[in-house]
């Protein structure tokens, strides 16, 4: 008999889960730290909410659900898996037009799309978003950047930049080239200039049929190194006031502690629906490429409630976060919570170890009790060793009349003799 | 236009989240505290894995979910969503033969069910449940129930029992009482004792044909007070065996710090699969009920594997649990963590303000800044009061030139002038 999970899906079993958590932890308390609150949405959506949000390619990879008619007949295909977690919270907020605002919420939960499963991509994966619905201000902005920046050093990057550029910067760059028709096309290319570099843009945009002057004057305004003023400067009058509130977010986001923001007058930023500034995080070293992003998307809160909704956004790419920390070795010590295996050294002494198991656990300390057949103590340290469990405590019957026990390091072997009501104290040190 | 969430489902806003973060929170701690370990299984099965686990009725109830072919067109119904997390966990067994036993893992995860929507009931919800797989240890069952007894005390319950019988007793009762090949309406009668009484039961059990002589001798049997020993004793040889195993058991969860149990020699629990000892958790004020339960499943986890696998569990009831405990007001202080605002005086001492709330953040205060207008301080305090926030710090012009700020109480109005360096001990206080 053949026992798979669903194709493109997998299992989180524990070791990979205590790494999961230990970083989804670790970004939660700096969502927190900004003032953020949880949400959390159903994963079952009606389709009509899904529906014309995500563009032809998008809408194809929505998981259709069967609704069940009367006597559990299947129905009309009419509800579907939650594709994203931006299209539920514009739901959300149409759904309580009274919430206060700025409403900032986070939310990790998984997504699901029916991607053509490859090595490394699943059909079910984890988001990561944090998001301020109903501000304008420039600090909502800064503080998205700065929560990518903060949080990606505390996960324990240290070479990272985090990109910043503004939509409307970037119309301006592409009017003042000399193609303010041609700009989706123009981004597109542009967006590819870390992987293919200017020659590789040029010849997309020739290829396209842009000018060649066009494409010439763009590289002129973007001329290295492009700072902003130099950019602004260089673009015209339409840079001017883009480029105005770029300066206040970059120093706000700098006041709030992002230590590794930069200004990049090439970073377009692929999706659609953002209206004024954008940014990427990028490490630096390994080729990894982006590792969280965000933006403000004006437009898209307000798409159910027809009301004029500002928002901006920030989202850790968790999976990959994940991915290059296990390669690079940084979550080795987000292993079992288990500090000890209380060993059953006969039948007869079970209850006494037991109560020794309980004494642990209620002094804090996440402690197993041996399961399988008492006696054989190699085999209990064996097991303990497996889970990569440090201690093992045996109680025989001279330490139970003597009111200690043995407490055995298994990573280096060395025992000591304690008094009972000393081993929690042995064991956290 | 009219926006809803798919009928059943609920979003969590941030009020209710937090809730249930600190119930989970907890609950999680007991199960790391007993040296379990966390497991996620995807949410979409394939079908077949779980068809045929759930009954006719069960069956109907699960969400199917279409394939999606070549170019996006919709494909066969062949997925489904996770109904329990009790069959993914088999399947994670079967798939990973090697895992050394026991294996100790819990799950805190939504399951789908494709319910009519009622009042309180969801069809989507939490389920919440610990596993010991590979033990056929006494020990595994009592570290079920004390997890349960552990869990719904650090809740903060006081009144309720663990109230523990064991099948083989149940199946021995009902043979002496002479009606062995009754059993299973036997025990869906008894098993609705707590809701339509003895009088209630022994009419069903009449109307369904059983013998007045067999209910008269099972009500003998069952004669109050019902110890373990007496029914031991009127049960016959047959339940010799499952009461020896019983009082072990109890004495172990004692050991183990479960300070609620009781012996219910009338407690059967619906589900057909247990195989052993069996337990429920009941709240005794309140006419709540079940809020936990569990028990010895020897013959489920091996379903895919062809194997031999015995099994144990408890499964904490989430969803009935927050419901019980926000109608008590268990609950109130779990709010926002937000701890303070830092106020923008005005636009010109906005990156000050941002400084401000850096300090605070990175000496672990979970902070906002005000995303609105800067100005208006009334404004800005009401936003925080109504978010509970408890602090709002102010930094005017002659605050920022003293190196001082403005900490006001929110709940009591008052307010206190203190050094920079000295807000977070003040909001930490």
């Amino acid at each position: 008999m053949s026992v798979q999970a669903a194709r493109g899906t997998r299992d989180l079993l524990p070791e990979a889960m205590h790494r999961r958590l230990h970083v989804i932890a670790r970004i939660r308390e700096v969502f927190q730290r900004f003032g953020f609150e949880p949400l959390e949405t159903p994963a079952i959506e009606r389709i009509e909410t899904l529906m014309g949000k995500y563009g032809d390619e998008g809408e194809k990879l929505i998981f259709r659900i069967l609704e069940r008619g009367e006597g559990g007949r299947e129905g009309k295909a009419d509800l579907a898996l939650r594709y994203d977690l931006t299209v539920p919270l514009a739901r959300v907020m149409a759904m309580n037009a009274g919430t206060p605002l700025p409403f900032k919420r986070y939310q990790v939960q998984p997504v699901w799309r029916a991607d053509r499963p490859q090595k490394g991509r699943f059909r079910e994966f984890y988001q990561c978003d944090a998001d301020i619905v109903g501000s304008r201000s420039r600090v909502a902005d800064a503080e998205c950047i700065a929560i990518a920046d903060v949080a990606i050093a505390a996960l324990g990057f240290e070479r990272f930049e985090v990109r910043v550029n503004h939509r409307a910067l970037l119309r301006a760059i592409v009017a003042a080239a000399g193609a303010p028709e041609r700009e989706g096309e123009v981004l597109v290319a542009i967006d590819k200039l870390d992987k293919i570099g200017r020659e590789g843009v040029t010849n997309e945009l020739l290829g396209r049929g842009l000018d060649a002057g066009v494409v010439e004057r763009l590289w002129a305004i973007l001329a290295e190194p492009a700072s902003l003023d130099a950019v602004a400067a260089a673009a015209g009058e339409a840079a001017t006031a883009p480029a105005e509130e770029l300066r206040e977010v970059l120093a706000n986001a700098r006041a709030l502690g992002a230590s590794h923001v930069v200004f990049d007058a090439t970073l377009a930023r692929g999706l659609g629906y953002y209206t004024g500034p954008v940014f990427e995080a990028v490490l630096t070293d390994g080729g990894v490429g982006s590792v969280s992003g965000g933006g403000r998307y004006d437009g898209l809160i307000g798409m159910f409630s027809g009301r004029d909704v500002p928002a901006v956004g920030v989202s850790l790419g968790l999976e990959r976060l994940l991915t290059v920390m296990e390669e690079r070795g940084m979550l080795e010590g987000a292993g079992t919570r288990t500090r000890a295996l209380v060993t059953i050294f006969s039948a007869d002494l079970a209850q006494d170890a037991l109560t020794t198991a309980r004494e642990l656990r209620a002094a804090g300390i996440d402690t197993e009790a041996w399961l399988g057949e008492p006696g054989s103590l190699g085999k209990q340290f064996k097991y303990a060793a497996g889970k990569r469990i440090p201690f093992a405590i045996v109680r025989g019957p001279s330490e139970v009349e003597a009111g200690t026990a043995n407490v055995k390091d298994l990573r280096s072997g060395e025992q000591r003799v304690v008094a009972v009501a000393d081993i929690a104290g042995v064991l956290e040190g």
